[in-house]
């Protein structure tokens, strides 16, 4: 885990990572929200609205700017402040995806990072695309 | 789960759903995210920062609006085009919380509804406050 204070990070400083979205992790996700939706729990009804199989949620997507933020941008002294998502392409289970975040402005006055974030799939292809705001807590002296 | 078409829902129309967090649901979103912050999974850490226990992960309390779309406005026929949230005040295992949506734009070329989103916790306090774009997809004749 990255532990960046605010000072350490510049304007334009990137991370990423890589995920592939599995099967249980759809599950997770269902056990979490309970969102029953057929699109993504029923072949059939994703298969008739002209998808190649059920598509994955697109919070369980998103849910890994949980990740790019409190593990790696900044990492340990991460506390979110919004989200704001778009969702250009369905994501299938299999899918391996990178995740990106790049440090576009930063708030001295209450420390606050600005990040504009995407998510590709295998091919390249852009299927997130947004902007987090994330504030870099103080060290502590007892850390 | 609501069925209702992009022509049943008026501007103004509202739905909203209680969900309590659990223990299991921080374990869940772990394991798909395998975001391991401290503010979430280090209880004397959490402490340390001020707060009374470890914090909900807010990407978590996100992923309900997955549900209020997929299952609520409108429901089955659900396919969710952005979303964005602002996170208003910490959330803890146990928490009871009400997620809310209200649409407030209807785009009748796209089918696009705009709902306004809000999750309070037990207290009645807002933790979370949004907006989230909806395309109603088309009724199938073999439905």
């Amino acid at each position: 885990m990255n532990e960046y204070t605010y000072d350490e990070i510049e304007t334009g400083h990137t991370e990423s990572f890589g995920v592939k979205v599995g099967e249980a992790d759809m599950e997770s996700f269902y056990s979490i929200t309970g969102d029953e939706n057929p699109l993504h729990k029923d072949e059939s009804f994703a298969l008739s609205k002209g998808y190649p199989s059920r598509v994955v949620y697109g919070m369980l997507t998103a849910s890994y700017l949980s990740t790019l933020a409190g593990v790696y941008l900044p990492g340990k002294r991460s506390l979110i402040h919004s989200v704001a998502t778009k969702f250009y392409k369905p994501v299938f289970v299999g899918d391996e995806l990178t995740v990106e975040g790049k440090v576009s402005d930063k708030n001295d006055t209450f420390k606050l990072l600005t990040i504009k974030v995407s998510i590709r799939n295998q091919k390249g292809e852009k299927v997130l695309k947004g902007e987090m705001t994330v504030q870099v807590l103080e060290e502590e002296e007892n850390e």
